[in-house]
């Protein structure tokens, strides 16, 4: 949790005033910069120092064998993991002798500000070198959401008290050192030099570097190009290696003179692709933002973020540190989610490598249903790349002896990627959220080429996972038995509450669908027979309830376990997953993610007024954040503030992943009640 | 499963008429010797062609890391394995210019006979090479049950219808390749030259050979000495070096002439003694042994097994088949305890790597029993080296927020090696079954030295796991949760019959035992009130019973789960495990280890004899042996001839291990009804 005060409280801008060198990696997710396609972490231009160097490109990954010291049937061979591309943001300096480097002279003053609506980071800092002199340094940065392969910075160095002489070296950096992983099983597997050179280029002042990932076999292409100004003493040079490229800027400044450099960075991949047409497409997109120039490239952003806001805004009164939070949440999933196209949404968008840039059902469930009314577009490519991964999701569940389609639990290419098995693949419940994403879209675009293209096939491979995964029992009663809901502090069990509605509107939705779509089931071969036995199954489905407390259970007999003894838990034991077994946490009432309140979330209409004010009493104290219970309170504290549609299912389920050391992505997963998810990015240290 | 017909029927002997080739890791194993300290497979005198190498010293391990690719809270990092030591047992013969090996020339006759009152394996076999000279080569071998350090072998070349020149090398092998391990998890981790050089010695007729482990540290010393009898023209001289000693033996011999050799073979080991004392403590164990001499050894062997037998053998009437395999298991069970002297009894004695040479809760289940009765001082050593294991067990109940003792699913050293924990550390009944062999053991021959010594501890430490590791519901029901059984097709769920009757005899036996022992109980700081608990809870442990179908319920909810559909199950996807996901196998109605029926056989008072038949008629349709279930039945189908206390609690359970590769360790569980348990081998490759 952030609980330094870094931040001031505005309505569109998250300002810090004073830079934290201790709370780098969060402020570097807090400030990233993305469209969906190209990610830039917040660091700091001049690279060092830094919590960890961050550039991604949404699908470049590589794979690392998965081992397993007792290996199982159907365990996954190998992982995917997030790689860290060519650094294109660096910018040094040198002031006379000295890099500017702010862990040596003295910092007279630094700001960052996101501007929301600009939709750049701005930052401005002075700074006394060791040897006395004083430089302001200014620099904008913004990923394009117009050119999505673009993205660029404005860079100004001022001499502020005494002439410089300064040299300012615009780098692309490929392979840098990654600092090593910690043990925290959320951290990236960290790859040493992910990326085989190539090819290189230094041209006047434009940069290339071509790399291929080694075992991936993904081929990545970043040109920069820059415009420089400044004195008359200016003068540049560039030079070119397998792993760097750069520009040399020199100059010399009188007190009050200003050396500018404006530079526009481009990034492709592709796995198929040549090495020509992959330089040829970034040295494309390089030319068109060249083109369109520093101020146009800005204009573009404000005027696609002034849209965005125009129908996406939402207005809290009377808490403006809500009001702002809000805000960055919108903008950080627009920037997860708006140029991803036919690529996952990772659980951390392209602001880390947390989670290895995987995407889980988070997306669906919570990512989904906030661009499904803010930029609907997103969301069908966001569904189509579910769809277009169908086969491998196929092959799995014929892999677990399981008809129709298994998606997995965390992936970049859509293979699962998960290598434990009780919280991963056992989580069945993704393949229900993503149905619940697609009758969503479907439903608020009526959006039929979708639906045809894709929407019924979706549906229909996960109605017959459900269908084969469950079974009626003797008194026809269906239930689905062994499985993880979407709480990771209890597994196999059965009959999940949340999965078995999940699971019924997904069977239910797919034999709505095929009536209106009778061409695309008869080439699925889907009969009447089939969509009976869905609906046959849908309104069957067993929902565990203990009579005794009135109260609906998580799983069959989670209200009868042990209840955790959260008196007798430390506050340096959480989060509990890093301090006790599995197996204790498995059996004992304690929660981690929502997972029956989150039931009456999404399934609201299956529970009573009555029902949902008794679940949620009995649940909300056995449900454990990452954080002890008292450092979320203040949080929940504020729900009386927000807008909310039912007092019982409220801000609270959604702050169960508060970390010791987050960034904050505060989500908003609709637009009617106001959900907060304030998501964490582990440390990278 | 052993299908062909190697094997004669005899009422004290296993003879094998045949070499067979392709069954050669089997007949290794049948025809392994051991003393419970040192073991030698079957390996043919020449050492070549092999299925798998193997000599092994108990407790004698590697360590090696446990690499997951999610690591949690609480995962063992490192596993030991059981390491192939010093080959002793190697004799080669070149006859002219021609090595004898059976895979050239030809053989004209070949047999093996496990002798199980001599307690020897002999070998005889005329083989005619391919340039035409006939031998006959005869060897006997054996692990000596008196002289706990010795292994010996009396070796015979003959010519049989032509003078030939013979050269005899006997050997000492350190690091000897192996084959590389299947993909099978019951197989052993195969680790290369484990053994690091630390001297060597060729000294006339003797050799010795010193090895230290690399990573656990441990000193290995092997040593031989030989007798050699033949013509005039036998000459020897020896050589040594850091992985081979060798004595060589040359001579020429005309039809009916013998060269004989006697080969005395000792070994020892330690983690703390230095490289002299280990040397002398083998070069002691030799001296003694050599003036013993060969036929000193054989005789004593005999009047050992004479001993044994005169209070341990079954008669079976009117089936010499069964007879037959009663004995023999007779035989590996003592082969496998009688000398392992506060070191554990490994899952496969010393005669083979499989499952790493761990010790599992089957020790205590399977093997303790029969040697209560049989060889009860091998019992009180197999009990305090779990009592010497007790401080990693209190360390481990700690790490797993657990008081008392949590002895390891499976183990060479006393700390836990199991890196799945779903099939192991969350398998707590091996702390009954350890408490329940403690009380068989003190109840059988009345120890009170071992009573107080070792008896009370254990039962209390272990009862103080089940008081923390249960709890009492809101009625006052004791439960356990989410453990696992012995039946490993399930897993992590709630009041396990088996696991629940036998905590229940833990508390019960612990609380009875303090009362004759106050002062031990004392200084464990019992009090009225722990033992008090105790018995609450043992009162009160809960039992789960479906009352719709009379019978009761392997654990919460099993008999509501799904039937495994054995009907769409094809005979080459056993055993299961190999060709389904945990996840499916766990949550339908399939057993892979009897555990209700266990708990039937092992808290016979528990049931009544309507539940028992009820029970069992259940159980049996859903019990997957390893091969598919028509394989079994011919087995089973045999029961009628064994005698049996409870038609109802037959051979059945016991026949689960059954795998398509085995060697047949047919197992006596109790001298009461008899109780086969055919183990098995996994095949080497």
């Amino acid at each position: 949790m952030i609980t330094h005060a870094s931040y001031g409280v505005e309505p569109w801008c998250l300002r810090e005033k004073v830079l934290n060198l201790d709370v780098l990696p969060q402020s570097e997710s807090v400030f990233a910069l993305s469209n969906g396609h190209v990610g830039w972490r917040g660091n700091l231009d001049e690279g060092e120092p830094h919590g960890l160097p961050g550039s991604y490109l949404n699908g470049v990954y590589e794979t690392h064998p998965l081992p397993y010291a007792e290996a199982g049937y159907g365990y996954p061979e190998s992982g995917q993991t997030v790689i860290n591309v060519t650094n294109g943001k660096v910018i040094r300096l040198l002031v006379d002798d000295e890099p500017f480097d702010l862990r040596y002279g003295r910092l007279l003053s630094h700001e960052r500000v996101l501007d929301l609506r600009a939709g750049v980071l701005r930052r401005t800092c002075e700074w006394t070198s060791p040897a006395g002199r004083t430089v302001r340094v200014r620099s904008t940065r913004l990923v394009s959401f117009t050119q999505r392969a673009m993205a660029a910075i404005a860079f100004e160095v001022e001499a502020v008290d005494s002439p410089v002489r300064v040299v300012v070296q615009s780098e692309l950096v490929a392979n840098e050192q990654l600092p090593t992983s910690a043990k925290d099983p959320r951290a990236a597997a960290v790859l040493e030099s992910p990326l085989a050179a190539e090819d290189h280029l230094a041209a006047g002042r434009r940069l290339r570097l071509v790399h291929r990932t080694r075992r991936s076999g993904l081929r990545v292409a970043v040109a920069a190009d820059h415009t420089v100004s400044g004195p008359d003493r200016t003068r540049t040079s560039s030079e070119s290696g397998d792993d760097i490229a750069r520009l040399t800027v020199t100059s010399a400044l009188d007190p009050g003179q200003r050396l500018r450099l404006e530079k526009f960075v481009a990034y492709g991949w592709s796995s198929m692709r040549s090495l020509p047409a992959v330089s040829d497409q970034v040295d494309a997109a390089l030319a068109a933002a060249t083109d369109t120039g520093w101020p146009g490239l800005v204009d573009d952003q404000r005027a696609y973020l002034d849209a965005f806001w125009a129908h996406s805004d939402v207005e809290v009164d009377g808490d403006e540190e809500v009001q702002q939070a809000v805000r960055f949440a919108l903008f950080h999933v627009l920037q997860a989610g708006a140029r991803a196209e036919r690529r996952a949404i990772p659980a951390k968008g392209l602001t880390g490598s947390g989670y290895d840039g995987h995407a889980f059902w988070d997306t669906e469930t919570f990512v989904l249903p906030l661009l499904t009314y803010t930029a609907p577009s997103a969301v069908a490519e966001a569904l189509r790349w579910r769809h277009a991964t169908l086969p491998a999701a196929r092959e799995r569940a014929a892999q677990l002896g399981l008809q129709g389609a298994a998606f997995p639990w965390r992936t970049i290419d859509g293979s699962e990627g998960s290598a434990y098995w009780p919280a991963g693949s056992a989580a069945f419940h993704v393949n229900a959220d993503i149905a619940d994403a697609v009758v969503r879209y479907v439903s608020m675009t009526g959006d039929e080429q979708f639906a045809r293209d894709s929407a019924v096939e979706l549906l229909v491979e996960t109605a017959r996972l459900w269908r084969s995964l469950g079974h009626h029992d003797a008194h026809g009663a269906f239930h689905i038995d062994g499985v993880t809901g979407p709480d990771e502090y209890s597994a196999i069990a059965d009959d999940n509450t949340y999965t078995n509605l999940m699971a019924r509107r997904n069977l239910l939705a797919a034999a709505d669908i095929i009536e209106h779509h009778p061409e695309q089931a008869a080439a699925l071969g889907v009969d009447e027979e089939e969509s009976a036995a869905w609906r046959d199954a849908a309104e069957a489905v067993h929902i565990p309830y203990n009579a005794d407390l009135g109260v609906h259970e998580q799983h069959t007999g989670f209200t009868r376990h042990q209840h955790w003894n959260f008196a007798a838990t430390r506050p340096d034991q959480y989060p509990l997953m890093l301090h006790f077994p599995y197996f204790d946490l498995y059996r004992k009432q304690v929660v981690k993610q929502a997972d029956l309140v989150l039931a009456m979330y999404t399934c609201t209409d299956c529970f009573d007024e009555e029902h949902q004010a008794r679940n949620f009493a009995y649940y909300e104290p056995f449900t454990s954040v990452v954080q002890p219970p008292d450092c979320w309170t203040t949080l929940c504290s504020r729900r009386e503030s927000l807008p909310s549609r039912a007092e019982t299912t409220s801000l609270h389920p959604y702050l169960d992943r508060i970390d010791h050391d987050p960034w904050l992505e505060a989500r908003i997963a609709d637009t009617g009640p106001v959900w907060l998810d304030f998501y964490v990015n582990p440390p990278p240290t």
